[in-house]
């Protein structure tokens, strides 16, 4: 390990303004480095420690009058929230609710069915499966075509494609803000006024920027968007998802699983179905009140940090986990996949190599865990508020132990077998 | 108070074999009585005493890793024990997952996709407002008509209403077991029975059932059902729900909620989505594993005592609250709109009364917690494993004393105007 590298890394932590942050999260000494808050985010000490209370307290001693008190309002309360913290997004626009695909699912039915006379859904072929699968099946259902995009491997999802790809029969645009593998930050503001342009809506999903990437749907004249809040936002596994409805659109928008929680009145359990005014319209059921806890936490921490600064950090962590790769890893074959211009990149890095996914196992035998992204990427993720730059560098020093190891014994046992 | 009631109360709770469960629940000193464990069940100590831990050990520090160790099975592995102690289904037709409503739309989509050839839906007009909104919902986005029976207001959904309203035009039918409002229990066996004969589907909302009443659900020949797990099986405030899908129908059954959790290969993150065999195919998003540890606590109670014995207490409990609601309320014009049957009555008991508004919410001041039901019900929900005879008695007590005070004051008020 050339001692530049761990000085500089030293250096960036010393001098981190976010440094302190680290400390608010649960850090057990088994893990050794952490660079998977992109597909969980660390819990926060304050959540393992107030959790118990929220069980024996909120709800063990108000019970059932927790919901008036409290719990209804609280889906909105956190979103919004949510929307002044992280999203750039007035109040009244967002809520927390189910999981990403089911909000998904929401949205876009919402969306083609707001403009019948619309055939087509854009989408691309590199985004996250769910998204893709679910464009499919609504596409399926609603007797709908789907143009696909796909992506120049050199620069994600352009503007000119998104050009090139909707009409005045597009229905909806739906695009991931921050690629899930390669980390290509899509060029929001452009597109979606490029699908204004046509007449159609565009539906974000912000699952890799949320807490990671500075966001302002409203500026930008966003019309939905979903998210989900157990990655960069920490709300723990299968944490509940959040949607964005602009004020603008939301009289419009109707979405298909109408549950009471949805209702101008849930309490009067009446005759036929009519969607509350403003965001309530899009829950559907009980809201996952225990599920809020965390990410209700981690929003007070980023609030706490403010968006620029966990920006700021997520910029330097990335482009010095790409100069490690570069010095470190690059004489041993791997590539840096995701996009050198910081202002293109989200907050994660894929490194790409053919022993990969040997070297990832070999990883968290060690405690030292990013993911596996097949068919040959190691995605570190570097949560801001988490992540310093000496983890980044400690588990970039095991990638290269392991993959000269790797190619020792891969030499060794060509030996054996070729002796 | 007749002293006879209340050494009526003190004999059954020394003779009740499941006394002593009741001290496993968090029982705060300022609520005096807890009759809405069908709304929102208490919290058991062990969730207070572990969750934190949970958070610190099982989240904090396996981490992502946790997902392959034991997270990615749990929605299967508890909806299987939620199936053997609970609904009496085997292994592989069971998934804790999503909300009541979302499930409910993803089974009623399933079971109308798979006939389009049938055109109707048969539901009932006293459902809760959820199942009622989502009928109308799917029937209209799919084209198809609703059927609806009005319940016999002295016997709920009957077997002959069943019979008239199904025919071969029948896609399916949607009832709750158990009525939220009057805890009718529907003939489940010979509802679905009767379906069948014409070829169409049950879908049974059993939310007011499960952890109440013991069901069979692989012995009665249903095809699927849903559930809630915050009322009788304790999972906290909006916890996830379950779903049952009997095992000849999964294959044949597509749900149009297509995340990557429900595919055949969630990792490989592949083209186009291939559903999973089984019940994972009823799976959409990330799973809500932090929201499901009060309810794998809760069933491990209930395996403890068995729903023999939790159905037992509860017939004990629903008729003790009626001899005396009929012994102290009914001199002050209170009326049980529930059934005198104990088969046909679930675990709570809709007592009526034009001044229960008023009632309910004195009884809240006091630390007395039942729910309102309008137009003028007080819905005592008694949670078998939580609830005592004697905590019954207290609260009808304080029912028995407002309503006295209600009707002085009243009578003191018209003095006043009317001297």
């Amino acid at each position: 390990m050339p001692e530049r590298l761990r000085q500089e890394a030293e250096q960036l932590d010393a001098t981190d303004p976010l440094a302190s942050f680290r400390d608010a999260f649960v850090l057990p000494e088994g893990v050794v480095a952490y660079l998977d808050g992109n597909s969980l985010g660390r819990p926060l000490a304050r959540t393992r420690d107030r959790i118990g209370s929220f069980v024996a307290d909120e709800w063990g001693e108000r019970l059932i009058r927790a919901w008036d008190e409290k719990w209804m309002d609280q889906p909105l309360v956190l979103g919004d929230q949510l929307g002044r913290v992280v999203l750039g997004a007035a109040a009244g626009q967002t809520t927390v609710a189910d999981s990403t695909t089911v909000l998904l699912y929401k949205l876009l039915r919402a969306a083609v069915d707001a403009s019948p006379e619309r055939t087509e859904i854009v989408a691309d072929t590199e985004n996250f499966p769910t998204d893709r699968f679910l464009v499919e099946s609504v596409a399926a259902e609603r007797d709908l075509t789907v143009r696909w995009i796909s992506p120049d491997p050199a620069a994600g999802v352009t503007v000119d494609q998104v050009r090139e790809a909707v009409s005045a029969r597009t229905a909806v645009v739906l695009l991931s803000h921050v690629a899930y593998k390669s980390a290509y930050v899509a060029d929001l503001p452009a597109i979606t006024a490029a699908a204004h342009e046509v007449g159609a809506l565009v539906l974000w999903d912000l699952c890799h920027s949320a807490g990671a990437v500075e966001l302002a749907l409203d500026a930008d004249d966003v019309d939905l968007a979903v998210g989900c809040s157990y990655k960069y936002l920490n709300g723990g596994p299968g944490a509940p998802a959040f949607a964005y409805v602009a004020e603008r659109l939301q009289e419009r928008l109707a979405q298909p699983i109408t549950g009471w929680m949805g209702h101008a009145e849930p309490f009067a359990m009446g005759g036929d179905y009519e969607p509350a005014k403003g965001m309530r319209r899009f829950i559907s059921g009980t809201p996952p009140i225990l599920g809020m806890l965390p990410l209700a936490d981690m929003l007070d921490l980023v609030e706490e940090a403010g968006m620029p600064a966990v920006r700021a950090k997520s910029v330097l962590l990335t482009a010095y986990a790409i100069r490690v790769s570069e010095e470190l890893l690059a004489p041993l074959g791997v590539t840096v996949a995701s996009p050198a211009d910081p202002d293109r990149r989200g907050s994660h890095v894929l490194l790409e190599h053919d022993a990969m996914r040997e070297v990832v196992a070999g990883l968290w035998q060690r405690g030292v865990i990013p993911d596996f992204r097949p068919p040959r990427g190691l995605r570190a993720g570097l949560s801001p508020l988490s992540t310093s730059f000496t983890e980044v560098l400690v588990a970039l020093g095991h990638v290269h132990d392991l993959l000269t190891e790797t190619s020792e014994s891969g030499t060794s046992d060509e030996r054996k077998q070729n002796p």
